[in-house]
């Protein structure tokens, strides 16, 4: 525990958990009784704490608006996107753990598989996996004829990669080279903007992107492939151009220490680049099958060290992106179980706890939506809600109304004893 | 229906209704028990739907700041004020059925009568409106001194016209001529902006004002009217200078074709310019007299080719106007018989209705307030607000809380799968 200088005498501060359960929101489903997966599900701990605390409704971007998952965790954390959200690329390339400097652009990659015409036969590769490690030296050998410039090839998971260009006067307003589709062919990447930067860097991806397939169509590790009758990874695709944002971080910001505990590369990514600490937990996999009890032992030892801790949740949006109801409703009690742990050990403490999802992924639609999502805010000393129960629909009559993303952090540090005066 | 690829499959893409009530929002009204219009009203079908659907407050501007019809309708649409408006003249012009060039200025006129010293004796000549049209060759005579300057001029209805300048390096940034007040002399228009631009459209203004003076005060039609005891029409008074802004219209932004239904030439012109196609429907005149159920058949037919179509009654706000609270309770119950007709033909279909003012008009002020306005979203797959009847006073109390003006669309564009996400 902290204690600082206040007008008003030594202000206590106070610590926050803010656990974020990807894609949870949904909508009323007819063959459920008209229950969202979230009212569907036994959680005696969320509503506990939803009766007991703050419950309201938050538009992480703007009714209507479906985030991405960049754009979404960028508004939770603070940071109105329209002001610093730089692209995909950045983040993730943050989040494979490399490192980058204003002014470099990074695009999320694919090993996949094209004809000799170029045109995406497998976007994956045949879910490549070991066989990208081996073909990585062939990918990092060749020269890009574009002045000052040099690029950095890493594979991360899977048929995953991400590539980095380094040097002055680039830009990421460059288009994707990965058409998204099998049968059409590769997309030859162009300025999005009238800059000279952005013509540089796409000629360099062109480049980077043609020399790529001369590398590896003939590649050993690729015929070997062919004899055993998988797809080649014989070409590179790149797509979600993007760059740092500059920003104060959140411990420059709010003079927190803080941490996170995401399983997700691009998660992870943007949690380091807003200078939170990234902790590590073995069995959390961003999978179904992730460890939750690790998750909220961590997240407990975690919150001894810092004054904020994040806990990124993905289950639920893997769900919703499966159209699985049921799968949806077992991780949504899963994190029940996981928010109990915290709950029953930070209770009556200085521990404020705050619940939310990134964005709305019906299980109906498959996909993000502009739905507002529901949250709580629990700890000592914040208003009693009443509503009994924590679902999309008890959020829409609580008693915090309806927010932005970037609010309900803000209101957390408040809380926390964190906030910074505007004026005098 | 149409059908989109989606990363999570085909999407199905549904329809929507949007009804906007003119100046429908009021305030508790002391000699009717405390109720507003909308409360007084029998409106069964809007009461259902509300009680179906969600039920919020919106500020269709902001808190406290009563929007003009132009105003009001930029931002239902989507369109933040702040950013896009340039002014009434352009939609009006638009309207009226003139096509606005980029640059264009457009101003809304009077046919007024003035005494020998300009000083304005009526400001609309006695409701002037057949002989307005003998009048026009006169007005579109003359040349205007200002170089690189033509003008367009054309009779509307009844006393109203429009005036365009066309050519280069012109401004919207002047002031009226119309002194707005009987009594008062003509005033000359001045630059609201030190620039050559705002310099040259005045001076023009001025020119165009003198010359139609000159050019009308002895016309043949202005002697018999005075023989005939009818004030002369012998002045054009101009005010509302405005552009047309640049935007992307509602089918470039988000992939919907887009209808309206609106009598009133302003409402027309900015449906028009945000790129709706213009439905006429015989009958719908734009006052109390209206042909409601020819509005409902009309809407019912164009959504069948539409993704989206707009309704728009002006009969709430004539009534508000004339501060009549009797004939606004007449007007919202014909109101909802017309969403009747549409309720019953939609329901358990794939069509989203929502219904809302564009701004508050209290019968007790007679004129546009900054109050928030109720809104409902009525449709497939929503959150039921349970809130039993619509009006002012369970729209601050429903599911939906309180939003902006172009929430509302992007709400409804949500529901109907047209979103654009934000980030990846």
């Amino acid at each position: 525990m902290k204690l600082i200088q206040s007008p008003g005498g030594l202000r206590l501060k106070m610590k926050g958990i803010m656990v974020i359960c990807d894609g949870m929101g949904d909508r009323p489903h007819s063959e459920h009784g008209g229950m969202t997966p979230l009212e569907a599900a036994d959680t005696p701990n969320m509503d506990a704490m939803a009766d007991e605390g703050l419950v309201g409704f938050m538009d992480v971007v703007a009714p209507g608006v479906p985030p991405g998952s960049d754009v979404a965790h960028l508004s939770l954390f603070g940071y109105d996107p329209h002001e610093y959200y730089t692209g995909r690329g950045g983040f993730e390339a943050v989040g494979a753990g490399l490192s980058l400097s204003p002014g470099d652009v990074a695009f999320r990659c694919n090993f996949a598989t094209v004809d000799d015409d170029l045109t995406v036969m497998d976007r994956r590769a045949g879910r490549i996996k070991e066989d990208a490690d081996k073909l990585m030296p062939a990918i990092r050998g060749f020269r890009l004829d574009v002045e000052g410039l040099t690029y950095e090839f890493h594979h991360t998971v899977e048929h995953r990669g991400v590539l980095v260009f380094r040097g002055k006067n680039l830009s990421r307003h460059v288009s994707d080279t990965d058409p998204h589709k099998v049968g059409e062919r590769i997309l030859k990447s162009t300025p999005l903007e009238p800059e000279e930067a952005a013509e540089r860097t796409a000629e360099a991806l062109n480049q980077f992107t043609l020399k790529s397939f001369e590398a590896l169509k003939d590649h050993p590790v690729n015929l070997k492939r062919i004899q055993e009758g998988k797809p080649p990874a014989n070409i590179i695709l790149s797509r979600g151009a993007g760059t740092l944002p500059t920003l104060q971080t959140i411990p420059q910001k709010y003079g927190v220490k803080a941490s996170a505990i995401a399983a997700v590369a691009l998660v992870r990514g943007i949690c380091k680049v807003v200078g939170m600490e990234l902790i590590n937990v073995p069995g959390a996999t961003g999978g179904l099958d992730t460890n939750y009890s690790a998750k909220a032992e961590a997240a407990l030892k975690s919150i001894k060290e810092n004054d904020l801790t994040i806990l990124h949740v993905k289950a639920t949006d893997v769900a919703s992106h499966d159209g699985d109801f049921e799968e949806k409703r077992r991780a949504i009690e899963k994190i029940d179980e996981m928010i109990g742990v915290i709950r029953r050990e930070v209770r009556g403490s200085n521990v404020f706890v705050a619940v939310t999802a990134d964005h709305t992924t019906p299980i109906a639609v498959r996909d993000h939506m502009g739905d507002p999502v529901p949250f709580l805010l629990w700890g000592p000393g914040v208003f009693r809600s009443g509503v009994g129960r924590f679902c999309e629909r008890t959020a829409r009559k609580g008693n915090a109304g309806r927010m932005r993303g970037p609010d309900l952090i803000h209101e957390l540090l408040n809380y926390m004893g964190f906030s910074q005066k505007f004026g005098f």
